[in-house]
């Protein structure tokens, strides 16, 4: 192929939020695929905060990226050219792969992605690892029981909406935390949410959950960590799960937290706190997958992406995960499927 | 009777540490007791961080006590005038009683202390809540196996010097935490801990618990909370183990501690951090008796005991846990099991 392929480097690592300087655009030749690879063009690409660890050079479940190095991200592209027998020219797939126009990829690397099911897009969302996190992590961490209170923060995010709607189906009572009204009209407007609280616009989130959770709270959903995790646990009821998702406040905090320093909480109810990787759970991957499209067709789980257009925009898409700017899943669509 | 009682009363609610002026000694006519009730001279009264959280005016899992009455705390006493066929003078008597050289007792608010067993003090600390907090907690929350490692902060208190012990018998290695050389002896030279660390002579806890668990720590039993339970986070094992049991390093703080900011660390590695809270498991207490007992019977379980003479020192013996003065179960001699 002699088109070029343009891709997205780790120029340098961050010190806080990520500045423009930390990404760096090149323009290669697109790759030949060897044996047993296929060359696959983007469709769409996610960008989803756990990258943030990953421009860090520090120990995480994950290596770091080098500096220099292309950055990686779901993809779900068209298989362009292939000396796989598995894939062939025309089929959409999924994988890890870069934040870039093409990137080859071994055979077994690929996921296929059914277009007839839903919009490929959704395999970076609803149907692809932020629904399959939301699905392990409320069911099999948070072990929500009919009658539960659940209280869901970055609620209208990714993987908070889907968890939300997942604990409703459950029979829970289900309470949101968003920043913005439009993100709170979505979620108990449209997807049932029992309550929803703007965190910027209350005085008192503690007051809030207060309010909205007078028996306290059985499993809280953590997605963001901070003050609004604090007012959380102050409202813990007896035997309360909290699941420890995402900490996005957090992630680009200069110092280093201090902290926990709110374990009392824990003694006085008794509660259990556990973080969750979905990758744990890869081996039921397709329980989740057969399940959350079920559920997406029944309109028992619907979702929202936002779509930013241009892989040039990607930093952009990313750095507004940590600013909210994302309603439902953030991707980045990086070829027109018509096209 | 005609004899003078003597008890304590909370004189007001400390902020911050508590002072002096928040304990008011008064003199009373030693009680008769009802119908069905017994008459209890204190031997031994014991003193635990958790009354700190009584002094309070707050929701815990415990009723606040009320300024100007009498403070509460576990008594082993002799009975010495009896209304209930269940009880005869001279008995030995174990229950939540007061800060006094006397108390009434209902009959079935009592506990029968066997002397012939261990001394009587033990039912106090490593045969009493302590070492049943220890029992439950390690075994039922923190789940221990063979090989693994296991952290103890606080480890030369009641509690945590019974935890490790129990630790070591389960087949693991066992690094303590504490704040003396004295303590930091004990622990290696007698108890049979594996390591143990001076987290005041130690330049950073987290250093020195980095090279004391090379493979991470499996379980962490965290009775003091703070900076110290920071550096254990930091080196959690993936699908750690926390129990959370007291936080003595902050229940003197004068401002509500912020955080958890540090749960990014559960999510790395997926683990587990609970609260433990003794009395859930009341209906098993007869099993950690009994195992106590021929653990301490055979040695498996050795104990020490800081004793302060004197009911006019509980307050100075109360406020000495704070500065870690005590090395294993602090309790207060109120009168001479010969007298």
């Amino acid at each position: 192929m002699s088109e070029t392929n343009r891709q997205w480097l780790l120029a340098k690592r961050p010190d806080g939020r990520p500045t423009e300087d930390c990404f760096e655009m090149v323009e290669r030749e697109v790759p030949d695929p060897g044996p047993r690879e296929v060359l696959v063009r983007t469709r769409y690409m996610s960008v989803d905060p756990y990258m943030r660890g990953r421009m860090r050079d520090a120990e995480s479940y994950a290596e770091p990226w080098d500096v220099g190095e292309a950055m990686r991200a779901g993809v779900v592209g068209e298989v362009v050219e292939s000396n796989s027998p598995r894939w062939e020219a025309g089929d959409v797939v999924n994988g890890n792969l870069r934040w870039a126009d093409y990137a080859v990829a071994d055979e077994d690397q690929l996921v296929p992605v059914d277009p007839d099911r839903a919009p490929i897009s959704t395999a970076l969302g609803v149907l692809g690892m932020p629904g399959r996190t939301a699905y392990f992590g409320l069911l099999d961490v948070g072990r929500p029981k009919p009658g539960d209170t659940v209280v869901v923060s970055g609620a209208a995010g990714a993987v908070g909406s889907v968890v939300g709607q997942i604990a409703k189906h459950a029979g829970c009572r289900v309470v949101g935390i968003a920043g913005a009204d439009e993100k709170v009209h979505w979620l108990t407007g449209e997807l049932g949410f029992d309550e929803a609280i703007n965190y910027r616009e209350t005085e008192s989130v503690r007051g809030a959950l207060a309010e909205a959770c007078p028996d306290g709270i059985d499993v809280y959903y953590d997605n963001v960590g901070g003050p609004i995790t604090d007012a959380a646990f102050a409202h813990l009821a007896v035997r309360a799960r909290v699941v420890v998702c995402g900490q996005i406040s957090l992630y680009n905090a200069e110092e280093r937290p201090t902290g926990p320093r709110k374990l009392g909480e824990l003694i006085t109810k008794r509660a259990r706190v556990e973080g969750v990787l979905v990758r744990d759970y890869v081996e039921r991957y397709e329980e989740a997958n057969e399940r959350l499209a079920h559920w997406v067709a029944d309109g028992v789980v619907q979702y929202r992406e936002t779509v930013t257009e241009g892989l040039e925009n990607a930093p952009d898409a990313f750095l507004g995960l940590f600013d909210g700017v994302n309603i439902g899943k953030q991707v980045v669509q990086v070829s027109d499927p018509e096209n």
